[in-house]
């Protein structure tokens, strides 16, 4: 648009996610652990990944899907956490259960991210910025939990459709 | 760290802010509009931007400073919502008004990005992802609001410091 249609941003990984399938960590590149200070006192991060998998002209061209949810049309990917977008950035909230500011570690409760997955930027969850009250949604996702869910969950029951994930 | 350590993504611009002071919109780039698709059932969005501003070496090394809150001590930028970051990424919760998917253009109830800030990604605000109920926050921040403010917000009750904003 306009006179700025030719901008380019450089984004580096601040470090990579590690996911054995037991344990979650984000390992963080060596130089960035200054910027970790006080970390230890927020539960939760906003983690910003880099969706490598999906770094590919045809990824960065699909502007539309279908979601995998049970009675979802055709959505657009502004209107949906699709990995495939035109810039391919995920936006999780974590939990973080131990952070060692020595060599540049946080352990979390889990992630989906995969492993090998570039972290672009942490930020600490706060309530006053991020926790929304008056929320709407499309009625195909009205069922869904009103909360990040906390222990055990299963999707499926709520029209997830693993299959097409 | 490790054999990635050269990685770097590029980002495009999808749009940019504009803020009058009085009316505060994203005006999209035309190409991306089908990804709207559906945006119109959904209250909040999560906007990502480019701090532009910041997007010089002096920002990018930035690992350290003092928040403006009273009583904040010296903050890693990874525990704080510093414009000022390796990868200098927004990430802000805004309230949609009015969705025009002719003309690529939404209307949000208030963003404090400046008018051209680039707008890199938009993602529909689902509680599920976003809203987490258990947080812990550091003592000289948990004073403030259990949720974003939804009508006037005087931030200096609160010791947030304006003039070294």
């Amino acid at each position: 648009m306009n006179q700025k249609s030719k901008d380019v941003f450089k984004v580096y990984p601040i470090g990579y996610v590690r996911n054995t399938g037991e344990r979650f960590y984000i390992e963080l590149d060596k130089k960035v652990i200054p910027a970790m200070k006080q970390l230890e006192h927020f539960s939760h991060l906003q983690m910003l990944c880099w969706f490598h998998e999906q770094d590919n002209k045809e990824g960065r061209q699909m502007l539309k899907d279908i979601p995998p949810y049970k009675g979802a049309p055709e959505t657009g990917v502004f209107a949906s956490r699709s990995p495939a977008r035109p810039n391919p950035i995920s936006l999780g909230t974590v939990v973080m259960v131990h952070v060692d500011t020595k060599i540049g570690v946080i352990d979390l409760a889990y992630t989906d991210a995969h492993d090998g997955t570039p972290v672009i930027d942490l930020k600490p969850y706060m309530p006053i910025c991020d926790r929304a009250r008056k929320v709407r949604m499309p009625e195909w996702l009205s069922h869904w939990p009103e909360w990040i869910p906390e222990g055990d969950f299963d999707p499926e029951e709520y029209g997830f459709i693993m299959e097409e994930y």
